[in-house]
């Protein structure tokens, strides 16, 4: 077992990497209070729940239960509103703990149920998805979407410890896994390009779930992400780094309906966008797009996306809440591995690098 | 004019307090970004929120508004959604201001808004009622109700700058200026003997809403809020304080159904069994308690409430959020102008305390 802390001052906490993880050792020193709200989907509930309530239960707490539907298109207020009158059905208090088991959905939910519910509780986060562990994991963005945009309503709420367990993924689905893959690969694309050619050599072991190289990969992802929102946590400058590819991901999965297409594969295809138009401003080379391509593919990752209107690909780029004063901001590379966060970009090469870039 | 500084670090804002104010000039340096919400509701959109729309105009914003119904019973996540809406309707970003016009509903709401839309915008607040003047001014606790208890999903969040302009009181309704001087009562109850005797000598001029004694009281409130919560900006400890009669007090809306009898109201009965079980637990005198009902009384505040049956007060007191690992905590007074929280209270004086103030 690996462990990374999360420098944030006195909301520094640790996230524990390995396989087969013991939930009532590794929780016990961060439960504070008596009560300990479980909140899971229908998916994750039948293969995990009862070890995570048994753990719990073990250490002396009240343990209530949430489980929502499984999918990004229940990420709303609708659902949100499910965990307060549990929570409150319960009789939970202000010093509660939200326990999310789940991927970034339930992470999501979860997170800013915890934030909001008696203006804030307790949060720990045990994700089961290889996407949330290293994405959900640092950073304490929670939130759910509206009808107008992913994420528009949410808190910035820090974990007391966060779980990521190996040997979940084995129960997760291929395409998951390689959603999950899409943002290890982005870490590599947006500051290490020596990360990048450790993903070369083993992407194969990757993809067949080999639990150290994946533990490998959590705990390097994790630890670029923990640098960078260390630096940065309200996303002010540097953190918006960690938007490589979103922008044009946001608009793919907006224009496709949410859950139609995984986040990590509309990301995944909006890396390519990025590292193409990258290319067409003169910052990198035919071949690093090659090689952002390649890495993508052998993560089984789409690199092209559907044929969507122009204008509305542009439109829901415009609703990213990367605009700034009406002025839209695209994370780009600079280089292959070294990205910059710019409004100095030519409008008519993105509209090439969206339309070269469409099945 | 005064104006009276929150210290809360980098949070740091003033609420410039005075009659005829120019909202213009207080708050051109305060709002950020291009975009401004004004959420208001049905009663105070007709007399004061094109004065607000012209003024940040004037400033050259971008502004749209969000009327909402007037009313307790609307502080829910229905109407929450409202503003949501409102704010993705006019494509408002990030770096948006949401301004709350309207007493402590509209600041509850609005704040709660601006701390989850996005992650978090700016907020500036302009209370037009003495009690969101003397209570939601300071300390920034936002929220909405649940149907199983009254602000049970919100956030903290401070606002750049806050507007509290006496001229606006006197369009308020007789009962609800007196709500707000039930909170301007509490302040000299929990802390301030000397506040106490400027209050019965000014009493009066309060109720005929004397702009400059009115003033005067709401400085004072206002810098007694601060300075406790800029001691414990989270409610941890001393910030408790605040929440005197506030435990009775809330039992006694629950009951009748949130909008039935006004917050300050409720508080004000609540404050009387508050002194009431402080006598019988022998800390205070019976003629600090004749002298609590006395200033209660002529601030046209009731000093009992309907019947209720014990066992529904007790329950409806269970859920209050100073319930710490299922044992209820009370604020009672030690002394008269010095409150304590506490858990050592007799259960059986505290219930021949509520049943002693009922009507």
């Amino acid at each position: 077992m690996q462990t990374l802390h999360v420098e944030l001052g006195d909301r520094r906490y640790p996230i524990f990497i390995g396989s087969d993880l013991q939930p009532q050792e590794l929780l016990a020193p961060y439960i504070k209070g008596q009560q300990v709200m479980i909140v899971t989907n229908t998916t994750v509930a039948p293969l995990y729940l009862n070890h995570y309530v048994t753990a719990v239960e073990a250490l002396g707490k009240k343990v209530a239960t949430c489980i929502l539907p499984d999918g990004e298109k229940y990420k709303d207020i609708q659902h949100l509103t499910l965990i307060f009158d549990a929570l409150l059905e319960a009789g939970f208090n202000r010093d509660c703990t939200v326990l999310a088991l789940g991927g970034g959905v339930i992470g999501d939910m979860a997170g800013f149920a915890s934030a909001s519910f008696q203006r804030g509780v307790y949060f720990v986060q045990v994700p089961t998805t290889l996407l949330s562990q290293v994405d959900s994991s640092v950073g304490g963005k929670t939130g759910i979407n509206h009808p107008l945009g992913k994420n528009m309503i949410g808190a910035f709420q820090q974990p007391q410890v966060v779980l990521a367990d190996m040997s979940q993924l084995n129960t997760l689905p291929e395409r998951e896994l390689s959603a999950g893959l899409a943002e290890v690969i982005k870490y590599a694309l947006l500051g290490d390009v020596e990360f990048l050619e450790w993903l070369e050599t083993h992407m194969e072991a990757l993809v067949a779930r080999d639990p150290a190289v994946l533990a490998e990969a959590v705990y390097r992802s994790c630890a670029h992400k923990a640098r960078i929102v260390a630096n940065d946590e309200k996303e002010q400058g540097e953190r918006a780094l960690l938007n490589l590819g979103h922008t044009f991901g946001h608009a793919i999965e907006s224009y496709l309906g949410y859950g139609e297409w995984l986040h990590g594969e509309a990301v995944a295809t909006g890396m390519v966008m990025a590292a193409d138009l990258s290319q067409r401003m003169g910052w990198i080379s035919a071949e690093d797009v090659e090689r952002t391509k390649n890495i993508i593919s052998r993560a089984n990752l789409p690199i092209v996306c559907p044929q969507i209107p122009l204008d509305q690909f542009l439109a829901y780029m415009a609703h990213d809440k990367k605009v700034l004063n009406g002025q839209l901001r695209l994370v780009l590379m600079k280089q292959l591995g070294q990205a910059i966060i710019t409004k100095e970009f030519d409008l008519e090469l993105m509209k090439q690098a969206i339309l070269a870039n469409q099945a």
